[in-house]
Order: C-alpha cells, then structure tokens, then sequence
C-alpha cells in the first residue's frame, strides 16, 4: 500500500480519543476528518483534544462537514446500536467503511434484526462495510474462539472465561461494573439494564453462529461480586458487603444442551486475569491467554483492523468475516 | 454459500488420504477429483484408498485428465517446493485454486524466490490464488502469533514454544526425528538436511513479515534430544544414548537483536506438549495452547481453510493474507 489509509474519528470522548492519539503515530494512516456533536467541541483541534500532537484536523458537527471523503470511519460514540445506527447510515452514504466499538454492533441480529437489515442494506447499496468490533466484543470472548477453532476438526461446546481485576483498568469501566455500590442499588442497577457489561450475548451469538448453533435459547444471568473485608481498589476503600464487581454469563444451548458457556468476571482485585478458552469435542483444547491490556486493546483492535476494512465485502459485517479459518464441521452460513 | 465447493484432492499419500476422508464426511464440499502420477493407484477409487466410502472419484494422472475442473485444489504431494512447483502451475491453469501442505509454500520468497515469482505470476494470470498452510507451518508458530497480536499496539519481539511428544504422533514424523537412531546417524542425516522439520524458517520469516522486520539475518540451529536411560516410545525400546528426537530453533534478527525466536521441541516422550507465544513489548502477552493433536490438525487446517480461498486476491498468498487482523504498528507490506 503506497497511499495512507484515510480515516475520520467519528466520537471525540475517550475512546475516540485515544483511537486518534493511536493513529496520529501511525505512518499508514491519515486522519483526514474528526466528527463530534458535542457543541463545546465543534471547531477545536482534535489533535489537541485526544492529547497527540496539534495541528490537528478540527472537529466537525456531521459527516456533511467533514470535507471530501475518505476510507474508514472510525465511530466510537457509544454501545448501543440505536443510539449509532443513524451515524452509520450516514457514514456509508457519504463513502466511508465504518468500524465501530459500538458494542452491539458486534452482533447486531441478536437484538436488533431490523436496524441491522436496515444497516446492511445501506451498507450494500453504497458499496462500503460496517463492522463493530474491539477487544470484547471482538477478540476476548468471540474472535479468539474462532482463531483456535481452525486446528479442530468438530467443535461440541465452547467454554470461555475472562477474569479482569477493574483495579487495573480505566474508572469508567469500575463505574460500570458497580465498585463501592450497595447491594440494593446493584439490584436496581440491574433491573434498569444500567449496569455490566454490554456485548456478552452478542459474542455467544458469534461462537454459536460461527458453528452453526441455532441462538434462540440464550440465557443471560448478572451477578454481583462483594467484597468480604475492607479493600482497597485503585486508591478507594471498598467497606464489607460492598460491591466488588460482576460475575456475567451469556449460555447458549441446543436441544437443552450448552453450546456457548461465556462467563465474565470483573471486579476490583480479582486474582489472575486471564482469558481461557475451551473447545470441546472429540479433540478438545484449550488456549489460555494472559496480558490483555483491556482498555488499550479495544482501541487496538480497531487500530489493527483499519488495514482489513478496504478488502471485506460491501454490506454489514462481523468478526465471522475477518476470521474466517476456523472449524467448518457444520455448513456454510 | 448454496452450491458445495469443488475440491480435488491431489497426492493421495497418508495426508492427502486424510484430506479425501475428511472432506467426503462433509456437505458442503463435493470432491471432483483426485490426481496421483503413482501408476498403482491411477484408475483405483480414491474413496476406497482413502478408507472413506467407495464409490469416490477415480484416481487419474493429471488435471488434464480431471474433467470439468472445479473451485479449490489441495495439493498434498510434499514439502519441498521444487518438488511441488510444476502441480502448483498446472492446478492454476487448469482454473483451480490451490491449497498446499507444501511446507516450503508457507513461505517459498525465503528460499525459492525466482519460483515464488514464477508461482506468483501464474496464479496471476489465471485470476487464482495459491496458499501453503497446515498446522505447522501455517498456524501454531505464525498464524497463532499473528491472531494474538490483534490485541498488542507494538511487538518488539516474538518468542513461540511448541513441544511435541512424538510417541502420541504418526510413524512418518518419528521417523523425521530420527527416533532410535545413534548420535552418528543424527549427524549425517542433519548435515544431508534429511533430518528434522521443514517450515520453521518460513514460519519465522511470516512472523518477521508480519512485523515489517527484515528476515535477511536468520540462523537456524538443530540438535538431537538423547535417552538418558532406557526408554518405551510408541512400542520402541530406545536404549540410553539414541536419539529421541530434535530441538530445532530458528532465529531473525535485526542490527543483533532477536525479533523472532522459533523454539521447536519434538521427541519421543516430551513432558507436558504445549505451544506457548509471547509477544514483547510495552505491554507484553502469553499464550499458552494445549491440545493440538499434530497429525490431524494439519488436515483439519486444510479443510477448514477450503472457505476461504475463494474469498482471497488472485496470485501467491500466505497466511499473512488470512490472518490480517495483526499488530500493525510498521508500514503496511
């Protein structure tokens, strides 16, 4: 590739961020347009926003604004696919391939069958690809299933288990997973859908689509991790009884047999952070991965994915089309 | 995908029989053809010779003879290039894609530049593309490292692990190893390069690749691992002195420093059979695998790659090619 790669940063708060401190120390890529609504940032230096040298592009409100084009949309403004889905209409129609950390983008039929039909027909008609994809929904839990599947001949059921101390990670993510929160607001929490992770069903719904499992028996369970003794956690002190964290499982089962068994840990001190994965069958293995720097690998991820987008088919796509040597027992989807 | 991808399985030694088996047990190939020149094997039916059902394809002496043609070759012949090439020449003129345990076309610009472009070129011209993979090379000690990397923001260096207790292997491969041969033998048949693994240097030269290392500076090393005491091997007594197998290692540097280094244990009775990748760097990562099953994961490779070929660019293509989801922090090959 002789011509940098042209791409927009499409969400300037800290994802995008730092997704744009990450390219402006790439040599392959040109970040050619920066896209935010927030009012307060409109017409400011990106470069000097996310930290990275000035002398940046600055930000504009729409894709309208964004001059004359390019190849990547990098869209990092938030999880839910309703809240993204108009930016990626537009982002197609004006000619860019689009990646997003929109987390349930990852998977967008599980929930969402009709915005994504709407998504893909876009997609298709401007002859460009969206996909969503970061560490987790991504990599951890999906992608890195698919990747060691390519040595097995017949895959029966997946297990994978992410163990992550939030100590470690960025504030937001301890806020998400209810550090130093009282049981009882745990349990509010969770009814309102406003605390764990998002994208979990998603990447079971990748595995089991991946091997040819039907996902209409998915089942979902949150719980919280409590702290047994005073604690401290990245410079706060969580008191007995207090929440540490979440245990999430997303299970996916045929005929009432588990096919899809991921299960997320996060919380504050958790020993030995890994990500294990499990294929079971007539030759089972296990891939156990430790070091997965979890804030920086979602901008990563994206980072590592730019170079793909410009050969992937036009339409809505997902990690199934990136990784695409893995175990073929069932048909072809 | 509604019609079944047309496969010929060429070379019907122990792995191409393994291919045809594998392949016949699944809906969405058909099998078309199979090619062999051994003259004792020329009109027999592959599927018998294969132990798959009979009523396969006949076996016939060359793509000329292989009737309409079809999607996706898989050239199972050998692992030296030059003994591969011409089949490689003849399967993309004959409008055929192929896939190859060629260990040699893994990566054939390391020692056979002048053929890769002759290969290259053909595939080309014929708008089909040609790849070398299996399990090794092909996935454990560099695709393997490059799927890990998708997460990693900048790899100084790569150490992989793979050890392979032969007793649990095919007869060919203790054989390869020199199993039960004396310290003398090992050292004719090393300095004859009829001795140890082919591939690991075109496994490091991916990885190096990958990384936009230069892999000008590659040393490789291979010792024998000897019997301390009398030892039972796959039904072999092998008495204190003989051979039990190889360390084999393959290094690249670059200005002296290690950037890839390939550890490739293999004997018979090794303890405790893993493949380990590390990446280093700012923030450094492990993987550890455990339960490739060698011999057959080389075919399963194969055929779980067949997809994917008809989705590749036309010409001579790696797994850098099929794995692109990688740290990307050089410039883009």
């Amino acid at each position: 590739v002789t011509q940098p790669i042209r791409v927009a940063v499409v969400g300037l708060g800290s994802i995008g961020r730092a997704v744009y401190r990450t390219l402006a120390a790439r040599q392959w890529v040109q970040i050619v347009a920066a896209v935010d609504v927030d009012p307060t940032l409109i017409g400011r230096d990106a470069g000097e926003l996310a930290g990275a040298d000035a002398g940046g592009v600055p930000v504009v409100a729409s894709f309208g604004e964004a001059g004359t084009g390019g190849d990547v949309a990098i869209v990092c403004t938030g999880s839910r696919l309703e809240a993204v889905a108009p930016l990626l209409g537009e982002a197609v129609a004006a000619g860019w391939h689009v990646l997003s950390t929109c987390e349930e983008l990852a998977f967008p039929w599980l929930r969402h069958r009709e915005a994504a039909a709407a998504i893909d027909d876009a997609a298709r008609a401007a002859g460009r690809c969206v996909l969503g994809t970061g560490v987790n929904p991504g990599f951890a839990m999906d992608a890195a299933v698919l990747h060691l599947s390519a040595v097995v001949d017949r895959v029966t059921a997946v297990e994978v288990e992410r163990v992550v101390d939030v100590a470690t990670r960025r504030e937001a993510l301890r806020s998400k997973v209810g550090l130093g929160i009282s049981a009882t607001e745990f349990a509010q929490r969770a009814a309102a859908g406003s605390i764990g992770h998002v994208g979990l069903a998603e990447s079971a719904a990748l595995v089991a689509t991946a091997f040819s499992w039907p996902t209409v028996d998915l089942d979902e369970s949150l719980e919280p991790v409590f702290a047994d003794a005073e604690i401290e956690v990245a410079g706060r002190r969580i008191g007995p009884g207090a929440v540490l964290g979440i245990r999430q499982t997303a299970t996916i089962r045929e005929d009432g047999e588990p096919r899809v068994v991921l299960r997320l840990t996060m919380y504050g001190g958790a020993a030995d952070p890994h990500d294990t994965v499990t294929l079971h069958g007539p030759s089972p293995i296990t891939q156990r991965i430790t070091g997965i720097d979890g804030d920086a690998a979602t901008i990563t991820v994206v980072v590592n994915t730019i170079p793909v987008m410009v050969t992937l088919p036009p339409g809505l796509v997902t990690v199934l089309d990136v990784a695409a040597v893995r175990a073929r027992h069932g048909l072809i989807e």
